[in-house]
């Protein structure tokens, strides 16, 4: 299941507008009608099928419109609220969002926006009476100007664009909105109350639906990204293992060039965006399922950026791969070299799937451990084998591939480390009440602890 | 310039929330107010002169907000308007963006989804008389929440989300409130009529300012941010020549730690989120000082793509270098090998900043063709060095660093392309008239097509 969020989704690229381009859209539009309409519903499928929550997601946006339609329909409400039941049916299409956390942050920035604006508003009525009738516009006119401007500004704070930029807005809007119709009319507290009153009621279906039908969580989501991200690098080290360093004779780039674990974990490189918008949702939640109210969201971004890391290396070792295309000999170094890296490769993928079962399981990750050693060692196996010296031509041959490859292993070891810390914030429980007595052994030590660590002894370059 | 968009600005990280830290948050809130006014300052003074236009953006806001308020003001124009002038304040908060880009692309959005949303409301308002008094709100609440669900999920397709957004959610917006009030309002035809007039002035005056004031236009900061983030990587590549491979005796990762060329280049890292939206929003724009209707911004994108993919082996390169701290012994072979990188990192630092230059001055960047000779000269002195097999283990021991600087070497090289393309398809001129001659020699060819291209003779693996 993928996560999206925000307009960070992989776009289609446009052809490049030029006459011959445009003509064959053109013609390809009307020509073929057919295909035209089967590829945009083969698009559609897809979507709802990536995530059959966001059928779900559009489905309670018409529930909550059609709940506070009621207030057109019923009589005895329409007399209580009037037209300002406009505001009910304008909050809901803008507060609600995919995410509780979206529909909680939106529609409590809109309250607190509204409120002090409403606030706001009414002490520069009563500042503006005092001026008479000729100044009241004018004063009016320069408040709006001086707080529209300021207001807007701030939206380009970065602490008040991550956490208050619909409140800002709504704040302009509502500011503006009573300072201007002070102007006109006469009983402004009556209509502000009836307008706050439709934007609680508004505000308050949307956080009720988003939380009762069907809630999609943002901190869950998050997690699962999380775990999704480890699995695609376990995925292309696993390939990398059986389809490049397997059976076949030769190791030739252009044989595994096509293959799909080269692509998976593309995404991986672009999940930052995505990553802290879910973050930023997530603190908003209140405690769901496993998710304690101060569950740390803060270490998941941690994670994201060692997974992201270790995606830079092998995005590097990618390009190396598919650019070596020479085979290469066959002699009994150059089988122990492939093998020491297949067990690497092999051995890292297990410990980062661990990984991901182990956050998936909200349990500590210890088996992660015992495969992180076997990849170490085989790490060290293939230092040794550097190391005596000989078949040089082959090793320099092969020198940037084994060097991105203990880089990776490093990497791997940076991640758990990572992961460890995310259990011991979050209280992960032990997988097995068995290897309780175990456990302390088998936690991960930052690197800097750890004595003869693989991440120094396997470093083949600067030492 | 730091070209800012969307919430994807570095965000201070907060502090987990902890009983002890919130309470050192508190004391440090409360016992030094001066301290956090005077940092809380500091920051806004920086967001002020990092981009010095936020600030008119504010006033331009506050200029659009005061004009349209002129229809409460002003006799004539309320009596013509009445409350509907709201529309044209809401609609000024809403759709006033940063950009001109953005600013055309959700005014645009917002006209086209209020007039499709308002013809089938009214066909939704007539159907729902067919069918008489008992059954109207049935018709009315079920066409609402049949269209408000399916065009909520529209906006999950990609294509959708990357262009009609916000006027996919207006068409929600003005679709419920038509249908809605059509149960209640005799007149709706003249209501309709009032609000479209309404949104249509708001929308016309926050174009007409972003056009004529101080317009900030997305291409143009699309255009800056590809030759800012190629200068990033040029200094990047100058600092590692100057600082690590420049005069001091051992080459050591510790002492060049904490130097600023080492962080300057992680902003390139994740700048595909800001440079996908300006480009989205550049495609509105019309044309503009250099930048033409059909100005090519989709090789923008590919320029990015090289760029950050040399990014990611800077990247794999920097942690490499900062682990790698023993000290290096002096041979003949080592200071060989030290001036080789030296070398290419100079030359590539002057190539990406030429290419930098070209793309200010939109000028065909020849001059960049010199200095990729150069590097790629000096890569091929790197593997004869190599090649020589001498000194064996000092080569093992840099083999990491070497290959990753040779990667890098061609990541230049894949961007001069890329530029290149860029230079052909934008139609920039010659630099200067007089190497008009030589523009066929000095044109960087793709790499399929360069017989013995230092991209193949370089690289150390696999060959």
């Amino acid at each position: 299941m993928e996560v999206e969020l925000g307009g960070v989704q992989e776009k289609t690229p446009a052809a490049p507008v030029q006459p011959p381009a445009a003509r064959r859209f053109l013609a390809a539009a009307v020509g073929k009608p057919k295909e035209v309409v089967c590829t945009w519903a083969k698009n559609v499928k897809k979507v709802a099928t990536d995530d059959p929550r966001r059928i779900l997601h559009g489905m309670k946006v018409g529930l909550a419109l059609t709940l506070v339609s009621l207030f057109y329909y019923v009589n005895p409400l329409y007399e209580g609220f009037g037209v300002s039941a406009m505001w009910a049916v304008l909050t809901v299409v803008v507060v609600m969002e995919y995410t509780v956390g979206g529909t909680l942050s939106k529609g409590l920035n809109r309250g607190c926006g509204t409120l002090l604006a409403g606030g706001v508003g009414l002490g520069a009525h009563h500042l503006a009476d005092l001026c008479g009738p000729k100044g009241e516009p004018i004063v009016l006119g320069f408040l709006v100007f001086v707080l529209a401007a300021g207001a807007t500004f701030s939206r380009f704070i970065p602490e008040v664009k991550a956490r208050f930029d619909y409140g800002t807005m709504i704040f302009i809007l509502t500011f503006s909105l009573v300072a201007v119709s002070s102007y006109r009319v006469d009983e402004l507290l009556e209509l502000a109350q009836q307008r706050l009153s439709t934007i609680a009621i508004g505000g308050a279906t949307c956080i009720c639906i988003s939380l009762f039908v069907f809630p999609v969580w943002a901190g869950g989501d998050l997690h699962k990204l999380s775990a999704n991200n480890l699995e695609k690098l376990a995925t292309y080290l696993e390939g990398l293992a059986v389809e490049y360093f397997g059976e076949k004779e030769e190791l030739d780039g252009a044989l595994v060039k096509d293959k799909s674990f080269l692509q998976a974990y593309k995404s991986v490189l672009n999940s930052k965006t995505t990553e802290e918008a879910l973050a930023n949702f997530a603190r908003w939640e209140p405690a769901h399922s496993k998710f304690l109210f101060y569950h740390p969201w803060n270490q998941y971004l941690k994670v994201g950026t060692q997974i992201r890391q270790c995606a830079y290396y092998i995005e590097a070792l990618t390009t190396h791969i598919i650019k070596s295309q020479t085979p290469q000999p066959s002699s009994d170094v150059h089988r122990r070299i492939r093998n020491a890296c297949m067990e690497m490769c092999s051995e890292s993928s297990k410990t980062l799937n661990e990984l991901a079962a182990g956050m998936r399981a909200m349990t500590r990750p210890s088996a992660a451990h015992v495969h992180m050693e076997a990849s170490g060692a085989a790490a060290n196996v293939l230092k040794a084998i550097v190391m005596e010296g000989g078949a040089v031509v082959e090793i320099l041959q092969s020198a940037s591939m084994l060097s991105l490859l203990t880089e990776i292993v490093c990497c791997t070891r940076d991640i758990a480390v990572a992961v460890e810390e995310l259990a011991r914030l979050a209280q992960f429980k032990s997988s097995d009440a068995d290897d309780d007595a175990h456990r302390h052994r088998s936690t991960v030590r930052p690197i800097a602890e750890t004595e003869g660590s693989p991440h120094h002894v396997i470093n083949m370059g600067g030492q």
